[in-house]
C-alpha cells in the first residue's frame, strides 16, 4: 500500500515570500509549482524545481487563473478555449525549467478557483485536461477524488490521481464542505490522521452528516506554512510507517 | 544564395489587436512570436502558432521585457538570472502550442529592449544564450549582426543566424543608428531594397557615414503593419528571385 | 425633456489602440474613461480627459475588475471590501487627470461584469456605492435602470442616473437580454432609434416577449468603435433634435 | 530644532505581506504609502492610510515604477511624459483613501529606482513634479537632499524636503555610495545615530572619502523590516530626545 504526499509550493514572488520551501520539499513526495499567474515568478520557479530535483521529489505544474493579487482564489468565469490555452502556457514554462534540470515533469494540479471550477464544471475540467494532454499526453492529472476532473481526465485518456484532504470535512456526495460552514475544518489532528489513514487503507471517509462514504486516495494534499503545518505532516509520516503505508511520488 | 525573412508577430493582446498577423504569415519563412510578457497572450499564442503550422513558416520564440504598457520597448535594467530565467519561462510557454501543434521551435529572438541591451551587454546576451540552451540546445538565436549575442552564441555553441534590416541605417561599427539621428531610417523603398540585395550578395552595407563595412545576413527583419509594409515585403521578395536568392528559413 | 448621451472610451493600453475617441467625444455629453485595470493607462487617461475638457464633455471613472486580458468582461468573485477599494483606487486616479484639467468628475460607471454583478448583487452594489461616496459624495452612479445598483446608490443617499440601451432586448423584469439569446441584440437601426425615443418620452419599452413594462431613461449608452457607430449616434441624435429631446450631460 | 522620520509602508499585495506596518507607524511621523504600481493594492492603501489617520502620522504617496516583480528597484527608462501621468494616477489612487479618511495627504516620495533616475536626471525630476503640482500644488517632495528633485522642485515652486540616510555612507558630491562599493553601508548603529545627529545639528557629514560636506535634514528615512530595525528607530528616537531635536511631520 502507498500514498504520495504533495503540496503546493513555489508561491514566493519577486520580493515577496511565501512558506519555507525547502523544508517542506524535504518532507512530501511531489510538488504543486506556482508557474507565475496566480503566483511565481520565472526565478522563483527555476529554484523551486532545482530544490526538487536535489532533493528527488516529483515536479507538477499548478496552474491558476491569472489574479496575483486574488492569489487564484477567486472565481473567474474564464472560458473552455481560454482555460486550455492558459493551463499549456503555464505547463510550458514550468517545463522549461524541468527540462533544464534533467528531469521529466510528473503531473498538473489546478490550482484555488481553478481548481474548484474545474471540479464542477465538466467542460471546463475537460478544456484543462486536453491543454495538458496536448502539450505531454504522459502528464498525470491530480485533482479531487470523485470530482468532475477526474470524469473528464477518464474520458481523454489522460492518466489521473485522487488526492485528498487531511484538514476538510467531506459531503455526502465527496465534494469538500464550504469553508466557513460547519464541519469545513478537521482541526483535531489525531482525527484528520485517523481519517487519511482509513481513507487510504479502507477507501472511506465518514461525511459532515455522518455518513461513510467511499472515497479514493492516491495522494494527500498537505500544507506548508508555519511549524505547525511542518510538525502534522511528520506526525502523519509517522502514521504512515506504523500502518505499512509506503510514501511514493505518482508514478 | 538563400535569405530568411522574419517578422514579428502573434502581438495582439486580449480585446486588443495589433498587426493583420495572417496576412504577414503568407509572406514570410520565420515568425517570431510574442510569449506573453510584452505583447500576446495564451489564446493569441496557441492561434498564431497553428496559422504558422498551417502556412509552413517556422515558430521562434520572440520574449521580450515584463513590460506589457511599454511593448517591451523599454531598457529595463534585469540581471543576467532574471534574464535568464525570463526567456526559460518564454521560451518554455511558447513551446507548449509548438509541440501541440506537431512542430519543433526553430529560433528565439528577443524582442525590443531586451535585443537592443542584449546586443551590447555581453553578460546580458551570455545569460540569455545560457536560458536558450537550458530549454533546447538545438535553438537558433536571432539576432543583430556583429552584436554581443553572436558572440555570447558562439562562446556557448548556440547557433546564431544573424539578422539585418532593410529600413535602417547603420554606424560604422555595425550597429543601428539610433532612431530619431539623422540617417535612421531608410524611407526610399528602392535604395532599401538595393541595399538588402547588397548585404545578402555581398556581405557589404554603406554605413550612415558613407563608409562601406562587412555585415553578415542570414535573415531580414520586415515589419508587418499595414497594407504599405506588406507591398514592400512583396517588392522586396520580387528582388530576391530576380537576384536569383531563394526564400527559405533558417534550418 | 432632455437626455444624456454616454460611451466608454479612453480603454486603449500602451502601444494599443482601440476606438476612435476624439470623433466619438465629438458627439456625446458624458464619457465613461476606463482607470487602468480593465483597460486605459495613464498616459491615455491624461489624453482622454484633457480631450473631454476640450470639448466640453462631462467625465465620469468606469472602472472595472483587474483583469486586462480579459477586458474586464469577465465575472470575478470580488468581495464587498476588494470592490470597494478597487472602486475608490480607480475613482482616485482618475479624479487626479480630472483636477489637473480643472474639471470636476461628474459621475462613476462600472464596466462590464462589474457592472452586471453589481447590477444583480445588492451587496457587490452597495460595495461599489461606498466606494464611490467615500471619494466624493456629490459624484452621480451611473447604472441599469431598475438594477440593484440604483436601489444601494438610494440607500446610501448617492445620484443615480439610469441608463438605457438602444441596441438590447430587455426581459420583463427589466434586465438585459443576455447576449446569445434570441432578442438579445436589436439589430435594425431604426427600431433601435425608435425604442430609445419611447424610453425616453414615454418611460416604457417593449420586453422581449412582447409586453410593455416601464423604464427610465436618464442616459442612452451608445458605442465608439467603427464608422457605422458614429454614424448610428448621428442619426439618433437627429431623431432627439426632431423630437424636441435636449442633449445635456447629468447634472 | 525639529526632524522628521519618513518609512515606506504599506508594501504588501494580495497574499504576501512585507513590513510590520502598524509597528513601524507608531514610531515614525512621515509614512511613504505605495500606490499599487511597485507595491501594494487598493485594499492595503485603504488599511495602511486608515492606521495612520488613526495613529496620528502624516501619509505621503509613495509611486514607483510600474514592476511589481522587480518591486520598483530596477531601472526603467520611462519618458518624463510617461513619469508625469504615472505619477499623477499613483498620487490620485492614493489620495482617495486620504479623502476617505478625512486626512490631507503631506507629500510625495518616488520610490526606489524611480527616486533614484529622478535624483540624477532632471529631466525626469521636472516631470515628476510636474505631475505633482498638477494634482496638488500644496503637496510636498520628498527628495534626497541635493538631488536634481530639489533642483526641479524649485524651478517649479513646489515645496521640497531633504531626506537623509541613517545607513548610508555620501559620495563627496552628496550623492549615496552605491550599494556593493565599500562605505555604501553605515553598519555600525552608534556610528550611524552619531551621524543622523551631526546631519541634524550641524548640517554636515563626513563622506567615504574623508571629507565634511554640507547637507541639509528635514526628515531622516528609516526601515520598518525586523526587530532590529525597530530597534534602531527606538534608539535614534532616544538620542532626538536627548539633542533637545523634536520629532514633528514636514508640515
Amino acid at each position: 500500500m502507498k500514498i504520495d504526499l504533495n503540496c503546493d509550493l513555489g508561491e514566493s514572488f519577486g520580493a515577496y515570500t511565501i512558506g519555507s520551501d525547502t523544508e517542506v520539499i524535504k518532507n512530501i513526495t511531489s510538488a504543486n509549482v506556482a508557474c507565475g499567474f496566480h503566483a511565481g515568478d520565472p526565478l522563483v520557479m527555476a529554484k523551486t524545481v532545482a530544490t526538487c530535483k536535489a532533493l528527488n521529489v516529483a515536479v507538477g505544474a499548478h496552474p491558476g487563473h491569472p489574479d496575483l493579487v486574488g492569489f487564484g482564489r477567486r472565481v473567474l468565469d474564464v472560458s473552455p478555449d481560454e482555460a486550455k490555452a492558459s493551463v499549456m502556457y503555464q505547463v510550458g514554462a514550468l517545463n522549461a525549467f524541468c527540462v533544464a534540470n534533467g528531469i521529466k515533469m510528473q503531473h498538473v494540479k489546478p490550482h484555488g478557483a481553478l481548481y474548484n471550477q474545474a471540479g464542477k464544471d465538466y467542460a471546463l475540467a475537460k478544456a484543462i485536461c486536453e491543454g495538458v494532454k496536448a502539450v505531454d499526453d504522459s502528464l498525470i492529472l491530480l485533482g479531487l477524488a470523485g470530482s468532475a476532473m477526474l470524469t473528464a481526465a477518464k474520458d481523454l485518456g489522460l492518466q489521473f490521481r485522487s488526492e485528498v484532504f487531511a484538514d476538510r470535512g467531506y459531503e455526502d456526495d465527496g465534494s469538500l464542505v464550504k469553508r466557513g460552514k460547519p464541519g469545513a475544518m478537521i482541526t483535531d489532528e489525531a482525527e484528520a490522521i485517523a481519517r487519511v489513514i482509513r481513507m487510504v487503507k479502507e477507501g472511506v471517509v465518514k461525511t459532515v452528516t455522518g455518513k461513510d462514504i467511499e472515497i479514493h486516495a492516491d495522494s494527500v494534499c498537505v500544507h506548508g506554512d508555519g511549524a505547525k503545518a511542518l510538525a502534522f505532516v511528520a506526525s502523519l509520516k509517522a502514521e504512515f510507517i506504523k500502518n505499512g503505508i509506503v510514501l511514493a511520488s505518482m508514478k
